[in-house]
């Protein structure tokens, strides 16, 4: 086994702006992050976010109408917690620094760096910053900071403590993505000894609170959680501190018992590395004769695990818990993007994911109700606490299809787990809820002898395109979720009757929703011989030649919402994510259709778009330019390709690469309970190795241009379908497949970048 | 000739709650109003209303996005200047008061009320309160108060001034046609002279500024503008005031030339019965045989030339100067529904308020390159200064329609008046900056051999449906706009031809119109044999059946816009607007079938929707079901029909009503120079009698069951078509047709509210 890329350092990433680096470098475990703020110099953007840990606000609407979201909820900025303060003995305090070194440890979580500080004076120090997140100790973050002589070799004064914010103004943007400001919480602080600061964070409206507590472990001198040392003698020039960051609490209660607070930086270390390698275990993957790659891959996994909540009460923001961009939501990318890799990697994860969707079930249910759907549940476009937090309902509430992506999440967590329980608890009530919703929210509609079910004035993922008929993807995922619903409750008639019946689901609802599911429309032009987006895509024009340069992207920063509907030009994958999530439902060559047609008009200017692309065409044998799309998604944020990863990650695109090497360039699919397995390596790789579980089945995939060959590490047997080749998989055995030579054809293929639109 | 109804009192009208009461009897005079309200209680919503007066604040949207409205801009409620302190000698304030009588003279625009007022120690007076606005002098209204010993009967002391109002919380709703408070303006008064007030208001964001004065007729006493008489002696019991209000003023100076205030009430009440004499003259309308309808549309017809600017700057906001619901705005309904009665009535009335949409020009320019329209002019959906203000663009910037709307009303006034330096001057640059718009947002297509021009993602005048392709009101007037564009140009051609050069128009120009007007596609229903509202109405389900009952309507406060939006219902006359407004374009047949068939799906929400309902059924013969239709929009105000009068009057159901009777009943229209007129006078009617003008022929035209007669009043020779007979009348000779018996089949259709929908 070649050297892995397992550390991401400076020179790995795309430019050094601090807001920037704070993102690429910040770390998480789920519960709460740390942005990796320079510790001297202060910063405008705060850098703690506390998964789940919102305030809400009143959405304030130019013209309201009945039924719109009532509050913005929004995750809070809380202080930096990696923030010194450093004086000389003279009192110069060290204002600015700059980071001269980082490295963030992939398989430990041990974030190192080294700062150089200077005073308004001239003075100047090392200082060498060391961090660790608890990982299942995941209350905790420590830090050590080790402070070394520049042309200052004096005493040096260090204190800390976390700062109650000054209130700070609502950032407006029109740009979406954007970081939001909260209304300030109240925050008060005591120190229950000389060194230990405990902080009580609590929100004035959604009325939650959190309890903090800042520990040095040296005890302080003179003032609370004050050092003092001497460059320049043998004192110890190291100061370790450990920050505990309680639960959120809806009681708004300081627990009176404080915290265990002697973990040593050696023990958060320990948890963290054990942690890692637990995930890197389960979840391996390595691309060979491409170092960039491998590490890109190895960061998006790791940012991916840090991001997700793992309490079954929080999900996965949309920007992790690395920026307070999107307010911190959760949103369908979760089921859609995200959810995947945890299903087949660490199935206890996803439960807990799919565990927040059940938890908020009842406010689904109250939404659909708000929304004149009489059955049912509708989840919230965008949220933390269940509520719709979407002020723009065209490309928020209207896109319906978050309610099939989750029952199809649901549908494929169980096929891959069999995890009966969890459906007979959780899983069937999100399933059957959202069924009804679709069944009361379609109409019918007879043309000729045919009847349709069809969806009428909604948003499919596509956000260039509001308030069409019979969105393609919409449509197929709720049939789905007709068809989903009937097989969960046949699986949980079989096991235990009385349980379906306490779900009120009689034979003749199955019945009904079998009857939906066969009937429901599915747009196709004749004129392209391809599935249509919706009813008037395709008749739409395309987007004018003239707008196609640089400047005008992404159009939702350049352009009227209304000037974009008009034309036909999408956002991201829309169509062709329904492709990708139902790879039988068309032929070879409608798919090759329908990809070239969808390119030319797609965008890319959602994160979502290129990893769906590059999937589908390395399942057309297209390797090159799927790997092409995938470099970019691949690497997105380590290349700031949306130039806006100082708000945060982009978590789904992050998802988005882990399908697009296993989706895509291994073509893994299960139906039926096989695996199947496709070699499309791109030639530009020489080999991919990944593992992932399906039940109890541990499965190691190899692929390169000689073969593929499928490992079943432990767990019971498993059939996989290589290459087209069934096959019965044993313990210990591995199958190898010949790779079939990839068609040169499309390497002549034009760049991506020029046959866009 | 029978005695007409020319006086409102407190028995013709809905309630007598206060609001209401305020609005219904509001005076105005096209520059400024002032509401009814009562002169001692004090009233949460102010009296005075300034056309054009407005302050702006930023839109704060939920989600904001580019090309957004951005400003705000509304009406400011300005000081009641009807109020008065009144103290008995012991310093007993009177502080409550109810109005006992209130006659408006229609006739004559003089308000007289009587109010009983107490002082908390049960002391009672009477006053008697008369008004009247200058209209001819229209920076002017007087008052003349007149007290009455009730139980006291001893000295009072009175004093009047106009109070600086206190800061006004904004007041936010989910009703969009409510009032809203914008930011309070800086006042500052002073006392030029011991009887004479100045009060100077500037507005902080819009920096307009206004100067008004009260001036008292008697000598103060003593302080500023204060009066003492004694109720039990011989003195005056009588005090008149004046109030002057500045026009709208850019600089915010104060004018130091103190203006005329010695008008006595005498004169502004000569002023006021002039102008009324006049309006009456050319626009008479009576009713034979129903003194409600004929008091109706006397009330209608004042209040339309109340609430209508007449200096070319201004237009007719939506309640025009009688209360400040929507803000004060101007919409389309200004062209659509109020210009039709000035443009046959009062041409120069007509051509003022075309005018401002000439002065804002500019700014339509600039917001159609604001949504990505490289050509031509975009009206805002409603404004006050030009710019867009509508915060929700679905029903806002979406109803394009607009544009060719304002088109068609320059259009019709120039069919009316043949007034060509209007048209060269202004007319033209409206019409042809109109098309360009039309002739680059739409797109071409091409069905088979069949290529169409068309308008995608609009919003027509039904705003429960929003987002569409092929409205087909919209793609029907702008094929007008095209078609009007050409025509106009022709016209200037002829008269000089340098001139339209100067426009920059090209015989290619108008060759390219030409084409395009003929193939703008127009939606037709093969299957129910009617035009189409747009490409997907019809195939909509119905509105549910369990969702009709009283408490669901209006829909839009009950249900969120998405629930409305997927269901083919209307609020209002849509596609049938455009059979209203073009009465040769389909059979009477096909006209019948499209009444029936939305009538079924039209919940008449909007108040613009019955008058064309009805002018349709007396079109097609209907009479009876016209007249239901009718005398719901001829006394909507009257009987408080929407229940929203207190925010002001409707404006354009006020004009719809005038329609109702002109193009209905009497089937009026002007085509190709000749003026046709039709009998469709429902059985309970006697006669109806109306005067208009068709260039410079003044006819009057009466209707009865027996005979249809039209008369040439003054003015040259024109051509009519009276019941289908072509006749040509010159100066004084009238023409009389015998009317057809209308069927009686219609008399025994259900009433009106039983097939909504």
């Amino acid at each position: 086994m070649t050297l892995r890329a397992y550390h991401l350092t400076l020179n790995d990433v795309a430019n050094d702006n601090p807001e920037y680096l704070e993102t690429v470098f910040s770390l998480a475990n789920g519960h709460f992050g740390v942005r990796a703020n320079d510790p001297i110099s202060s910063n405008p953007i705060t850098g703690t976010l506390i998964n789940g840990f919102y305030e809400v606000a009143p959405i304030i609407y130019g013209e309201a109408a009945v039924g719109y979201a009532k509050q913005r909820q929004t995750i809070l900025n809380l202080p930096d917690l990696r923030h010194l303060n450093v004086m000389t003995v003279s009192g110069h305090p060290f204002t600015t620094s700059h980071r001269t070194s980082a490295d963030l440890d992939l398989r430990t979580g041990v974030l190192t760096e080294q700062y150089q500080a200077s005073s308004q004076q001239g003075e100047t120090i090392g200082i060498a910053v060391e961090s660790v997140m608890g990982q299942n100790l995941n209350n905790y973050w420590g830090v050590t900071y080790t402070f070394t002589a520049g042309n200052y070799a004096g005493p040096l004064v260090v204190s800390k403590s976390i700062a109650v914010p000054a209130a700070a103004e609502a950032i407006a943007s029109a740009d979406p993505r954007k970081t939001r400001m909260a209304g300030m919480p109240i925050c008060k602080t005591d120190f229950p000894s000389p060194n230990v600061q405990r902080y009580h964070i609590q929100t004035k409206q959604s009325k939650l609170s959190v309890t903090m507590y800042l520990a040095m472990t040296a005890p302080a001198q003179g003032t609370l959680l004050r050092y003092r040392m001497d460059l320049s003698d043998d004192s110890a020039h190291t100061l370790s501190y450990q920050v505990y960051v309680g639960n959120v609490d809806d009681h708004n209660t300081i627990d009176p018992l404080v915290p265990t607070l002697d973990n040593s930086m050696q023990t958060l270390k320990l948890d963290s590395q054990h942690f890692w390698q637990q995930i890197w275990a389960q979840s391996e993957i390595m691309v060979d004769g491409h170092k960039e790659l491998d590490l890109a891959i190895h960061y998006n996994l790791f940012q991916l695990n840090q991001g997700a909540g793992r309490d079954g009460r929080t999900a996965i923001p949309a920007k992790g818990l690395s920026g307070s961009g999107y307010e911190g939501h959760y949103f369908w990318d979760t089921e859609m993007y995200m959810l995947p890799y945890f299903t087949y990697t660490n199935p206890a994860m996803a439960r807990q994911l799919l565990l927040y969707r059940y938890q908020t079930l009842p406010q689904a249910k109250q939404r659909a109700r708000d929304m004149g759907v009489e059955h049912g549940a509708l989840y919230a476009w965008r949220t933390i606490n269940g509520q719709e937090a979407s002020p723009f309902f065209p490309a928020g509430t209207a896109q319906y299809h978050i309610d099939a992506d989750i029952a199809y999440a649901v549908g494929k967590y169980y096929e891959t787990t069999k995890d009966l329980d969890f459906i007979e608890q959780c899983g069937f009530a999100i399933v059957l809820e959202t069924a009804k919703f679709w069944a009361d929210f379609g109409t019918w509609r007879q043309i000729g002898d045919q009847a349709r079910f069809e969806f009428l004035t909604v948003t499919g993922p596509d956000e260039y395109t509001a308030l069409v008929n019979n969105n393609y993807y919409t449509n197929r995922l709720a049939k789905h979720n007709f068809e989903l619903v009937v097989q969960l409750a046949h699986r949980i008639m079989d096991d235990d009757p009385n349980l379906l019946a306490s779900y009120g689901v009689t034979t003749a609802d199955l019945a009904h929703f079998t009857q939906l599911a066969a009937h429901v429309y599915l747009p196709y032009s004749e004129d392209q011989q391809i599935n249509e987006q919706d009813d008037s895509f395709l008749s739409k024009p395309r987007w004018p030649s003239d707008r196609l340069t640089p400047e005008h992207f992404p159009l939702l920063l350049h352009y009227h919402p209304l000037t974009i509907y008009r034309y036909q030009v999408a956002k991201q994958a829309d169509t062709l994510l329904a492709e990708y999530l139902f790879p039988r439902d068309i032929s070879a060559v409608q798919l090759k259709r329908e990809h070239k047609y969808y390119e030319g008009v797609t965008t890319h200017d959602s994160s979502l778009s290129r990893s769906i692309f590059s999937i589908l065409a390395a399942r057309m044998g297209e390797s090159e330019k799927a790997y092409r799309y995938f470099m970019d998604t691949a690497r997105m944020d380590l290349v700031n390709l949306q130039k806006n990863t100082a708000d945060g990650l982009h978590l789904a695109n992050l998802g988005g690469s882990w399908l697009a090497l296993v989706s895509g360039f291994s073509g893994f699919y299960l139906a039926d309970g096989v695996a199947h397995v496709a070699n499309h390596l791109p030639a530009e790789l020489n080999q991919l190795t990944y593992r992932l579980r399906v039940g109890d089945s541990i499965l190691e995939i190899v692929l390169n241009a000689q073969e593929t060959q499928v490992t079943l590490i432990e767990g019971p047997t498993i059939r996989v379908d290589v290459n087209g080749s069934l096959q019965t998989l044993t313990a210990k055995v591995h199958t190898k497949v010949q790779v079939k030579v990839t068609p040169t054809a499309d390497r002549e293929a034009k760049p991506v970048s020029g046959d866009k639109i």
